[in-house]
This record gives structure tokens, sequence and C-alpha cells, in this order.
């Protein structure tokens, strides 16, 4: 029987799960949540399930695995434990520093009815997180490092956007060469924010708008910009479109430490994405995520869980044997 | 409480695991087992337990975690069973194709009597088996490839030695760059052994030895050679006691797969390692494993266990929130 994937919210991250379902033929997609007019949202696929957010009580029974696909500032706070009620849950929260009161909502939520979901899924947090903490847990003396880019933060690109004047705009985070050389190298080397990336933004101006001011604004932002060494690019609506319609995105993780009696032989341990598509990869993990999710409340387990907590095997549709023989 | 470790043979490895252990303050070296006479066994832990193997079920109450530091070829199939039957086991089983069977027997014997065990841990098998299963199940669309090296190879190594006129020697594996750069531009091209690695042979070779005939028999042994491009030098014990001392190692696993409704966009996973001593390396893999095989022995479970079974938390000395919080 294949698992049941239900799809909360049909943006960019909803579309991936659809495609990475697609992909996966020990799953199927059952049904397609919105907000929107339900007539409105055109899936890619031949006859999906297209309802209401507010009707997917009813569908309870008919998904395996609900996928939350909305955004990390205000929706998945408050949905993923909201449908923790009905459903097993999955979700991207990606507001690393709101992590701990989001699990202990999911948490709280799951434990109280017998549900269970697994939180911040994805590459950020996600793959890279397992990847820092093996790599830590593996050479105890020793330094991590996390690049990412070359690619579009949209964050930032809103954040240039919300800008009086800017129309659009496309913002790359691109990682220092010469400090991932120095890292890979095996130094271990003390970095600042300014000294691990650097921000290139491209930005239509509305006609007539203060370029000057706009270029000043963006560079002092604080958080986002004032920290870095940040390059402002003014082009057109169609150069825009035509060189940076994609949606980019990687990095690294690194962690060099020392092992020996006296500490004498040095490793670098490094993990690295180059993606074509952020919200397509991200999708792709969260679908593999969701297999180990139907797993789990298949076992009978509950509350919550983030990648730290699912054991690698889970994510595989190969039987364990099979497993070990193919890929250990 | 301190997570006592018994380290079963003292070679490179043992005493590797002894080097581990002193960083990680959860734990302490409980006792050193040999088949040797223990007075000629000087470990770098001053008054530290060495005992000879045949007395290690006296220690069992006195020992958490027996890691088993012998070889794959003979030791280990006939160990790592053997003291289950007395003691949680860790071990670093490494011939690939005996792992269905070798899993069996420690599963065997530690289901008969309680006990559990984790086997084939390092780095591969090990940490590049956990970078296959994962990015093979984020990404079912794609190609897998592992490349070793550039470091030293003692299988192959060995294989040197045993020609006659050979006094010593020392194999280096190395990835063809220009493979490793075509995986990642994810093209997913298909490569032949040849194309992947070359294997390049320092000898020293006893005087008067027929130099033409020993780089023949290398070149041409089936399995180890005949399949790759091969160069041999010739050289001195001193050169070689000089110039190939240490036992470096590492290697990549890319997995380059495609995402979207219509395989449009690439994506390329890449994890690499760039060891300076590989025994150290893998002992220190080996013991945030005895962590975790620690921990499911108090939790009650028993059997056998490999990487592809063990969530990460499990490897990591910090608590669960302390985790998620720091590096998720």
């Amino acid at each position: 029987m294949s698992i049941r994937i239900g799809i909360m919210g049909y943006g960019n991250l909803g579309r991936g799960v659809e495609c990475a379902v697609r992909q996966n033929p020990d799953m199927e997609l059952a049904a397609i949540f919105t907000r929107r007019d339900p007539a409105g949202v055109h899936p890619l696929t031949p006859g999906a399930n297209v309802l209401p957010a507010e009707k997917a009580e009813a569908m309870k029974d008919a998904v395996d695995v609900l996928i939350l696909c909305g955004g990390s500032a205000t929706d998945l706070p408050a949905q993923t434990p909201h449908f923790a009620q009905w459903f097993t849950v999955i979700d991207s929260f990606d507001t690393h520093a709101r992590i701990p009161e989001h699990f202990a909502a999911v948490d709280a939520a799951a434990r109280a009815v017998g549900t269970l979901g697994i939180i911040s899924v994805g590459w950020d947090p996600g793959l890279f997180s397992l990847n820092r903490a093996y790599a830590a847990a593996v050479l105890p003396q020793g330094e991590s490092y996390t690049f990412w880019g070359k690619g579009v933060s949209q964050g930032h690109s809103d954040a240039i956007r919300r800008i009086e004047g800017v129309l659009d705009a496309r913002q790359y985070t691109i990682p220092v060469e010469s400090a991932l050389a120095a890292v890979r190298a095996g130094s271990q080397p003390t970095l600042t924010t300014r000294q691990k990336h650097t921000r290139e933004c491209f930005v239509v101006a509305a006609p007539g708008a203060d370029l000057a001011r706009i270029e000043r604004e963006i560079k002092q932002m604080p958080n986002y910009f004032a920290d870095y060494d940040t390059t402002v690019h003014f082009i057109t609506a169609q150069q825009l479109a035509a060189g940076h319609a994609g949606l980019p995105h990687g990095g690294t993780v690194l962690r060099s430490g020392r092992t020996g009696w006296e500490n004498e032989h040095s490793h670098v341990v490094e993990y690295s994405l180059k993606l074509d598509s952020n919200p397509e990869f991200t999708s792709s993990v969260i679908v593999a995520y969701a297999r180990a999710a139907y797993r789990l409340r298949q076992a009978g387990e509950t509350g919550c869980r983030t990648v730290l907590d699912i054991a690698p095997a889970l994510l595989s549709p190969l039987p364990a044997d099979e497993l070990r023989r193919e890929l250990l």
C-alpha cells in the first residue's frame, strides 16, 4: 500500500513535494489543501484532489502524512501544532532561533492525541544539521563551519523589495573562496561574518527612483546587509527575468578536527550541496522524511522529532537487508 | 558516570581508540585486551589495565562497550559474535561482500543472550554508507559515486609485499580528477574501474631482485591492479620511511540527481574526507558509535545494528534540547 501524502499550501514548496511524490513509487498524492479558492489552484498531477484548508479534518483517514508547505514566519508556528491533532505532520520550519519553542508546541500537540511530527526538515536546518552533528561527534576536538551559497536568499530578496522605489530584486549569498580554502586546509581560522560571505543584489528600481538612496538603504540594513560586503546592480525587469529566474542555492558544512595522543593529526570533513532549485531539493528531503514519519507512526511512536532523531534507514524505500548489502 | 570502554587488540586501530576515548570526557578506558604477552604492550594511557584476551569474560561487568580492533579477514568474523555473549560490542568489519553473513552471526549471538552489537563502523563502511543512503533517499532519480583517496591502501600495500623480491611497499589509491569533475558537473557519467582511480606504488626491492618482473607482477595482479592504470616507483627503505610513513586517506561520495515534474533541475550532493590518519579517524567514528551502543543497550535494545540503524543524536554527548538549539 502506498504512503498517502497530503500537501498543505501549494506554492514553490508544495509543488516541489508534488514532484517528489511522483519520483517515489511507494507514495501517492492524496490531496492538496489550499487557503485560496481551490478552483484557482492548478496542480501538475492530472486529477489531483484540491480541497480548502478548512476541510482537512475530513481527510484525516485518507492521508498518512500531511506535509506543511507554508512559511516559517507565521504559517508553520500555527499550522504544524494545529494539524498535528489529526495528522502525522512534517514541516520545514527554518527559523533556527525559534526551533525550541516550535518543537515544544508540536510535541505537546502530538502527544496529547497520539500523533507524530517531524519539524525543520530540509537542508538547513536538515541535512546540514545532520552533518554538523555527525562531524562534531566524531571529531570532538575541532571547529565547525557553515557556508551558504552561491544561491538566492529569498529572505534577503524580500527585504530589498520592501525598500521604497524598488520594484523587484534578487539577492545572492556568496561564500568567500579564500575563507573556504583556509578551512579546507585545516587551519581552523576564526572568521567574522564579513569574512565568510558577500552579498550581491540585482535590483529593479521604479522609474525616477533615487538609486543612490536605494543602494545606501540596502547596504546599511541591519542584520541583513550591514555586516557584509554588499554589491548592488541596478538592472531592468527584463534582465531580472532573463538572468535571475531560478532559485539555485547550496552551501558547505565543514569540520576541521584533530586526533592522536598529542592531537598531532588533522582531518577535514566536508559536505556540500549544489542545487539548481532550492524549493525542489528541500521538498525532496521532506518527502524522504515523510516515509520515516509514516513508519514511526505505524510503529506506535508519538510526539515531535527532528532529523537528528531519525535513523537513516527509515528514509529509504529499500528493506534493511538490501540497504546493508547495497549501500553499507 | 563514564562509559567504560574495553579495547580488544592493540594495533593502530586500538591505539586510535585509546586516543579518541581521551578526547571524550564522558568515556574512560577500562581495559585493553591483547593476544600478545601483556607485558609487551605499552599503552599511551598511564596505568592502563592490560589483560590477556582470554581473561575478557571476567571483565564483563567492568566494561560497558567492548571495541574490537582486529582485522576483517579472520579476527572479526570470529571475535565479534564470540564476545557478544558477554559484552555490548562494536567493530569496523569492512569486507563489504561479507557484511550480510557477519551481521547475521552477530545478530544471532547478541539476541541469544540479550546483548547488542554495531558492526562495520568507520568511514567506508560507515560515514560514506550514511551519505550514500541519505542522498539516494533524497534524490531517487540519480546516480551515486564513491571515490577513494588520495590515500594509502593497506590491503594493496600488503599484496605488493607478498611478491618475491619485495621488502616493503606503500600503495596510494588516487581518484581521477577528470572523472570527479564530470560527476560534480552533474553529467552522471558511466565510469569504468580504470576511469575512476589510478594506483601508485612505492616499492623497496631486495638487492639484485628483478625489478622488471616485480613491476609486471604488480601491474598484472588480478582484482588488485590489473583493472587500473598503475605506476611503480622503486625507492630505498630510507626513502620509504622518510616520505611514506603516514597512513593518510580519504575520499568522496557524490550523488547527482534530478528533480522537477520533467526532471528539469539538477543537484549534486558531495561528502568528502581528507584524513591525516586513517586508523585514528576510523577509531574516532567507532568511539562515537560506542556511545550510541551504550545508550541503546541501556534502553533495553538487543541484536545487531549498523550505522544505518542509528539516529544521529545518539552519537552526541549533548542532551537533545541542546543539540536542537546548537546544531539543528
